[in-house]
């Protein structure tokens, strides 16, 4: 079993990497060969006896991936995107990283007739936008208001296609946002709702700058792991006719994440978060989707966090 | 007002064309100049005072529409494409001709700082497709099962986005099943839906391969044309969040279409169908959606047929 992982070098590349790793197998086979792929070298990991490379490229780059391909991987993970944020200030940059890259990948698929090869991409909530009814569901229309959830809504179209041709076997998983990122606070507009909790169960301070009503739609890093490896092991005839849809998150508001907050880590923590409204950010995080009806990722066998105490559970476990 | 139309060769660019000079003006004002794009030249019409110009060119060649674009045309009708059958033979062929060549006539628009030309491509119900629910409406998830609808889907968010830039103003009309064509009956699934008419009327026989119960989403070419025009006529600011949707076709069954036959031109016109089943036809057609709810078209003052009885009047108004 070859596992070939674009954007390896990321937060949730090197999560994935360690927790295949830690399984040693996929489809019930043994993992025996992993390829980490980003723009900078991925951090090589303690691998017993899987053979791990870490390749430095510019997948933007004509026939990057020509030799990874052609080793035929048997699970590619498509994880590798220019954020948001990018994607808005830089049409052609957003267009080339997170659409013509894409396409490129899926050619290269087809000229190495990787027919059988399960290509997973990572696609967002972003993809969502406009006059959306109270509670989404897998029937949807995707009428993003960005340009990255443009470009992953073109290449959740072309995956899907190139799949129905029989050329790739291919699975879009749209994710939450992702709470309780490790590291530090950051320019994205969610990077609020990993940092009012994160910072307090590290004793430091935090500012929330949206109204606590505000509610989110979250998955933890573990579970979108989870997710993701479940991904592979999904049967292909399952997924027709569609195979791109939302991953079971659980609908959260801001007051009761800083409830499981308190529960967890008692009052002192709680008062480490600063109430600092910022319009801004509440219009742009107000304007994401928050209750999913999320049918097919159930029934397909995908698993969310049963509620938010379990999510700050698994950040504390995980830090000690 | 400059008026360029790509596959003006066609069926629907000719009738558009011809209904442009007729009317003279557009936006309340008159039309001075007609750029007409096609693979081969487009005839040239009895223009007038309008200055007429037809060029034969490859519009998936670089740069092939910079000279056009360079004349700033007020609207440009993008109606040329790869048909459904020849997208679904050929991958490359589709994806170059209905994705690549609109990308680059994005692109072309950028250049030229084209911000405030209205840019209207045509889409179609193939971009519909899998589990859909009984009635379809403007939020109903776009799953295409075949190329064509693919490229159309990507095409639309594509245009939608460059629209929410501010970098052209686009709009994107989904149209029906056209009926009644002109012409002679062709390869497409849905050619026996205009023949079944088209050749009684003209006192010829043809042959209906589905059952009569089969319902089907139809506008006749006139309100098509309509349409299009309609469309360079509708304010901007009223067509976000998303610039593409479902124009007001109706629904009906090919009884209902067969009965309105029988009512224009008699039992004997009738006699002259045959009905020969062919299942193939039929799960094609069967896979199309036949009802909607056409709510953002209809708010936007966008007009269908009344019924079918007035589809059929046309063209036997049209043919005499």
């Amino acid at each position: 079993m070859h596992i070939a992982i674009t954007g390896a070098a990321g937060f949730l590349g090197q999560r994935l990497v360690q927790q295949l790793l830690t399984r040693g197998e996929l489809r019930q086979q043994p993992i025996t060969r992993l390829t980490l792929i980003d723009q900078i070298e991925a951090p090589l990991p303690e691998s017993g006896n899987v053979a791990v490379t870490s390749r430095a490229l510019d997948i933007t780059e004509s026939g990057a991936l020509d030799s990874v391909l052609a080793q035929r991987p048997d699970v590619i993970y498509h994880l590798a995107a220019v954020v948001s944020s990018a994607a808005e200030a830089d049409l052609e940059l957003g267009m080339r990283v997170n659409f013509d890259a894409t396409r490129a990948l899926l050619e290269g698929c087809r000229k190495q007739s990787l027919t059988d090869t399960r290509l997973i991409m990572a696609s967002s909530v972003a993809a969502y936008g406009g006059e959306l009814p109270e509670v989404l569901d897998d029937m949807t229309a995707l009428h993003p208001q960005n340009s990255y959830g443009t470009q992953k809504a073109m290449c959740e179209l072309l995956i899907n296609d190139y799949s129905r041709r029989g050329l790739i076997d291919g699975l879009v998983l749209r994710l939450p946002t992702i709470v309780i990122r490790p590291g530090r606070p950051n320019a994205a507009a969610s990077s609020f709702a990993s940092s009012i909790l994160r910072e307090p169960l590290n004793g430091e301070e935090a500012i929330c700058p949206v109204p606590v009503e505000l509610p989110m739609f979250v998955m933890s890093p573990g579970k979108v792991v989870d997710a993701l490896i479940h991904g592979a092991e999904v049967p292909s005839e399952a997924l027709a006719p569609f195979r791109a849809f939302m991953l079971p998150g659980i609908t959260v508001t801001v007051a009761e994440m800083l409830e499981a907050l308190r529960e967890a880590a008692g009052e002192k923590a709680l008062s480490l978060v600063h109430h600092e409204p910022d319009p801004r950010i509440e219009a742009i995080v107000a304007s994401w989707p928050a209750r999913f009806e999320t049918a097919k990722a159930k029934q397909l066998g995908f698993v969310g966090d049963d509620n938010f105490k379990q999510i700050i559970d698994a950040f504390v476990s995980e830090q000690s």
